[in-house]
């Protein structure tokens, strides 16, 4: 179940365009962002050590802190395809930059989708001759866009904020072969604020940080993870930290809707880890209680087995936590259902009410392991036989 | 499918029982191994920060290199119960102790099941008072204890090698929650031959972390994770290295057995990874793989996308690999289908016949990640709905 979308919001010299090219079916799997002047940009790519041709052109092109247009296709990733790849997505840039009149470096070029193919690169070149007639500013062609780079995603992801004056837009998509390091899969924002490149790069690292870098779907992380931020100046200079928390709050709910959206999933999980010693002991026990493939599983059955948490909790052999100090709590607010070593049998727990809490769609945990000042949270879905049919039978 | 199994044969001295104290249902969950004389005795125990109470005090008791005695339950595994768990276990090897004539330090207790529930200790109270009318040497009684130890086993596991003129046999159980550390899930080896508890302990080391400490089911680490040996020396010495060359052979069958039984799996997954710069690089790259959830599912599916290897070993930051150095071969023996960098798109790549060699119930894979000389071999198993099914509505 999707969150309850804000409308969508154009941003002042941004256009888009989604189409079908042919590359898997009918659907959308074409997609471009284009800006009518040279922006600002900053970005952060996966840490997989093959990362996609795009990843490695992308990086090259946004060496110098300046973008104007941004190429997608789904359906394949190009990656694992040398060489050729790498020249495939340069001509990805050379086609759109023709189209539109820019150089080929001013545009990043993003693919997802099947490892170890090479693009179709005929039909993309057609894509690219009508770039010009397709694009527009209003909202069904953000739309378009959105959905033109899903891949195994149920819906397309958006978000929006004012700030001052100036409007920030993200786009994104997740799905499967997620847990992102360093990046996230494909999240693309705009905004028509005006920022150095420098400092859109530091604020960029930051957010992402704190949203795209903690969610997990399934512990992979991916080879074309991707987060790209334009910003074309257009309204002008902005305060840096409003902005910065704009951003965040977007990343932060663009990152939920991925967890949300993983694949076969049905439920949200928030987790949040507290009491910890280090910021490092509260992301590990996090990213290990997040990616139990038993805690997933218990929570998509709305099993109150707590005892796969203590698991969880006590295979990271780095940080030790005394039994007597690991709590965790089921529910947020008013509805906390705490177990703890004092719960020593499950007589004193009330295993039902919890059941019934792992029952909602957004399921919210807090496991407190001491009395340390280190908080993470980390976002997650549940293990479900979808995600197995999705993986399994259909090559993604 | 479980391998062919070597019928079951006595070992001299050892003494069996498996029977049912309602625990669960009408299965057999109640075992015990007696010698009718002291053993030597070595063991390595889970290295979950929360170890189960039985782990506790087997390795109180096993620390001064003797024992005469185990004892076990399988449907509550008596974690994350506190002292009063702690008494639990003592219990049970106290009232094994009273029934044997023994005492209770001569008894390893050992328990496995739901994490965070109390023993039901008066119900093994009167199991362990008719333990003396109940206890067997011949086959039947092995197999009985075997099929109490189990959980959500499909099958009883054991091996058994020869020595010179000893015997060796060994009995374990897997499932869920195997990811094992220093040791696995439960396991017991008995022998007649005679060996120091010193000898016994650095043999069973080198062995565990060869076999066991090589598998993984579902990446999660349980709390309870135990292999024993006892040797009561009835046949004399043997030659050691003989000795460790069958255990080493046994354990690495079991391990195995362990692997092919995993949670709703369909198939074995055996996989190499050669040519690294050292053993923990082969290692990593490995568990990552074995570990993939895309991996394991491609696997179940028979889909020979091969792109999720590529992500799989990229994930492991550490240790990069340039892409023209891996290369990845399905099969065994004569019949190799390998990928690699030259096989640039899939065209040249013989996709349905590596998905012919992935339908079988042994799946052999090798990944070379460069020209190193280090290699390690790891086990795992296909992830299907069925794994899905037993964790999420089943309390386990």
């Amino acid at each position: 179940m999707a969150m309850d979308y804000p409308p969508l919001r154009s941003v002042p010299g941004f256009s888009w365009l989604g189409i079908n090219l042919g590359l898997k079916d009918q659907t959308l799997d074409f997609g471009v962002i284009a800006s009518e002047c040279k922006c600002t940009a900053a970005g952060v790519f996966t840490r997989n050590n093959f990362p996609g041709a795009p990843v490695t052109v992308g990086r090259e092109n946004i060496q110098n802190g300046q973008l104007q247009a941004i190429v997608v296709n789904s359906k394949i990733a190009n990656v694992a395809t040398g060489q050729t790849g790498i020249e495939d997505a340069r001509k990805m840039c050379l086609w759109t930059g023709e189209a539109l009149g820019i150089d080929a470096e001013l545009v990043l070029p993003s693919s997802t989708g099947v490892i170890g193919r090479r693009l179709p690169v005929n039909k993309i070149h057609e894509g690219c001759k009508i770039i010009p007639e397709k694009l527009g500013s209003s909202p069904e062609y953000i739309d378009n866009f959105a959905r033109a780079i899903m891949t195994t995603d149920r819906h397309p992801k958006w978000c929006s904020a004012s700030v001052e004056n100036s409007t920030l837009l993200g786009v994104a998509k997740g799905a499967g072969m997620v847990e992102p390091n360093m990046a996230t899969m494909l999240s693309f924002f705009v905004t028509d604020a005006q920022i150095s490149s420098e400092q859109l790069q530091t604020i960029l690292r930051r957010v992402v940080n704190q949203s795209f870098n903690r969610i997990s779907i399934d512990s992979d992380t991916s080879t074309s993870d991707t987060v790209i931020i334009l910003a074309n100046g257009l309204a002008g200079p902005v305060d840096a930290q409003q902005f910065e928390k704009a951003f965040s709050n977007s990343a932060m709910q663009l990152a939920k809707e991925i967890a949300r959206d993983g694949e076969g999933s049905t439920k949200l999980i928030e987790l949040k880890v507290s009491g910890a010693e280090s910021q490092q002991m509260a992301l590990q026990i996090g990213k290990s209680i997040i990616n139990s493939p038993l805690v997933k599983t218990a929570i998509h059955g709305a099993d109150p087995n707590w005892g796969r948490f203590v698991m969880a909790v006590g295979k990271v052999f780095e940080y030790p936590v005394p039994l007597p100090d690991l709590s965790i709590n089921f529910g947020t607010g008013s509805q906390v259902l705490s177990v703890n070593a004092e719960s020593l049998n499950a007589d004193t727990v009330n295993l039902d009410a919890i059941s019934n809490l792992l029952q909602n769609q957004e399921v919210f945990l807090e496991v407190v392991v001491g009395d340390g000042k280190y908080s993470e949270t980390v976002w997650g879905c549940d293990l479900t036989k979808d995600y197995i049919e999705e993986n399994a039978f259909y090559t993604t």
